[in-house]
């Protein structure tokens, strides 16, 4: 079953970037296109009619979280995701996988998705042991699903590819992932590589496991950050009949490695799928991305450094509860079009910051997410025009600039 | 020089309710009226637009906290409070007294505006002693004026009739208010008598101190609960050229004993100005005010009960993290206009506040806003109409049933 449809309006000359237009249930969506996160269905701080208000398209929410707060079954009976949140535009959920991963191994061992240490190889099958949180944290694989334990009490549960799917039917997003397992950058070749075949086969079981409901399925492509694993996960994805996929798992050690990865995987995907880069979108990320054939980005960054007072600005980030900016009386970023910008000066921001008000993470929010969802909307229309290496080489010099 | 016009449009035959309009350099605002509180130059939480939305004429905000964080001066360079906020309807600024008295004295012997124990016949003189947050907390009085530390920082800080004008004069508040002493309910009568005497002396360097600013300026009448000494200081302060009038201070043990005090002070004021009764502001509350005159009201409580997840309803209030509301799908009150009832069920509101999601506070004091703001509305309608008895009655029956 089609049941979303992706065009590409045009392709960049000169790199893979490339301008879209993703149908789905709930809407139109333009890509590239940035998508702001709402982990517990609530894009922190925001009303739907802010995240209208500021550009957002389409919002990712996690089905670990969902699923053990407050339950799929919940969500079903009051109507599905859409009208819980009161968001009439389009939704797409991860399939749990990398939270169960991330939340169990990845937190026990610091890694997220691009390591910070050298990857040793491990052993044959991943067991985290006990949490630092006042009770057991095990994570355990087999092959036909996972045992884990929930970060918020303790208590168990197992996923399987099935039950994923089920999960995100009832949670009813428009675009739902396939259930994977998240290899941890410190698994070595040979875990990675017999982890790769397990999701290879969930994969299938996902598009078995599907009901006839009007959602897209996306297959994920892992392999960690071995060149040989991503094109084997890139072409036996692209041979299945998933609608998009994602691109998920370990990128490496660094921006150069997350680079490769995509070079290595990209070329093997169909050009009519859409192609989402998972939990990655710090600005260069999104140029580098985009630059590589990706269409969809979602990312936690630009709310949770909103919380804590940093802000995107064009020469880099601005930590508004600095001194510097007591009396200043010009908004965040000159000529943003953002409700923050309109109405509040800098001075302001850092009062209710310096305050512990509320409303400060909020104006801080719309701002750094309207701030990377207009930067993605400027590189779409840069592809249309043909234009786009001017536009990226545009940014990062400001930028990186300001960076050095 | 009168900067604020006042216009009585009903009065009730029944009580001494009456509609009113109350011109203020930044607009009309309709009496009675509730106002939302801004301590910070914020109404916790929410945007200008969510007020105006939500049906908000003016806004108080907290002389104290704003002298100490960001400053008078800053406030002033940057435009003003309403150049500050993005707020252009009319906002009141209160002396400052209020929280001297109840973040030094009152905070220790835990009273607020109602005491909880029977007032004790106390010394010549106010003074603290150390307060409990590591600083010392001194307040203390003089003829001139009020020494008193910080609560933020414990830094020393005095404050004067004089300064308190000239503070609020930078902070550029349509209606602003005459420095107090705030007596405390453990206060007996001869230092409350000597206070107000005080207090009265301060209304007058008040008058002469301001300047010609388009700012109205409102006395207030103190006398604690003693019927003499209110009754001296309305006929005082309405001796005296102001633009209208707060009523502040002590108000007994009980809420029959705050009838009584407005019972007492009301009929001395002169009816062509605006009455304010400060931090006032339970349903109940703007019932008995609304009938004995008053035409102003703000209070904290629908915002911080917001904050908890405390929602009014017409039968009482709703606690939402309750369990039965796991699943519900209604709204927090049926045909209730404001933006959360329009869009989110109580289940969607519960699982907010369990997962500890900042949208939830804010939807809760949209709501709670909204409720009162609407409250009286149709208080002011039933006014016009020559039906408020009915009006009172109606909603009274419901609120206290459910309470009995």
């Amino acid at each position: 079953m089609v049941v979303a449809s992706f065009r590409v309006e045009k392709q960049d000359s000169q790199s893979r970037a490339r301008a879209g237009v993703l149908t789905l249930p709930h809407g139109e969506v333009l890509t590239p296109v940035f998508m702001p996160v709402g982990t517990q269905a609530t894009v922190k701080g925001l009303t739907p009619v802010e995240l209208e208000a500021l550009g957002a398209q389409i919002v990712l929410a996690n089905t670990y979280h969902l699923y053990l707060r407050p339950g799929p079954e919940l969500v079903a009976a009051l109507g599905g995701l859409h009208a819980l949140m009161a968001w009439e535009r389009p939704i797409l959920t991860d399939s749990g996988g990398f939270q169960v991963f991330s939340l169990g191994f990845g937190r026990e061992h610091g890694v997220g998705k691009i390591a910070k240490t050298f990857p040793a190889e491990a052993g044959g099958g991943v067991q985290a042991g006990t949490g630092g949180r006042g009770h057991a944290r095990l994570t355990r694989v087999d092959e036909d699903g996972v045992t884990f334990t929930s970060h918020i009490d303790g208590s168990p549960h197992r996923l399987t590819p099935e039950r994923s799917i089920r999960i995100q039917e009832d949670l009813g997003a428009d675009v739902i992932l396939a259930f994977d397992e998240c290899t941890s950058p410190l698994a070595g070749y040979e875990y990675t590589r017999q982890a790769l075949a397990r999701t290879h086969r969930w994969a299938e079981r996902c598009l078995a496991a599907r009901q006839p409901t009007p959602q897209a399925l996306f297959g994920i492509v892992q392999g960690g950050e071995y060149q040989d694993l991503r094109e084997e996960s890139a072409r036996f994805i692209a041979s299945l009949p998933f609608d998009g996929v994602a691109i998920g798992g370990s990128l490496g050690q660094s921006k150069a490695d997350m680079h490769r990865v995509l070079d290595w995987t990209v070329p093997h995907l169909p050009d009519a799928w859409p192609r989402h880069l998972l939990g990655i979108g710090e600005p260069e990320d999104l140029f580098a991305g985009v630059a590589r054939g990706v269409d969809m980005f979602d990312c936690v960054a630009p709310t949770r450094l909103g919380r804590h007072g940093v802000l995107y600005v064009p020469d880099g980030r601005l930590h508004i509860d600095n001194a510097a900016y007591r009396e200043d009386p010009a908004p965040i970023q000159d000529g943003c079009d953002c409700y923050t910008c309109r109405h509040f000066s800098r001075a302001y921001l850092r009062h209710l910051f310096v305050a512990n008000e509320m409303l400060g993470p909020r104006l801080a929010t719309i701002h750094n997410l309207r701030f990377l969802v207009r930067l993605v909307e400027e590189m779409r229309q840069s592809i249309l025009a043909g234009r786009f290496a001017a536009c990226q080489r545009a940014f990062l010099d400001r930028w990186q600039a300001a960076r050095a």
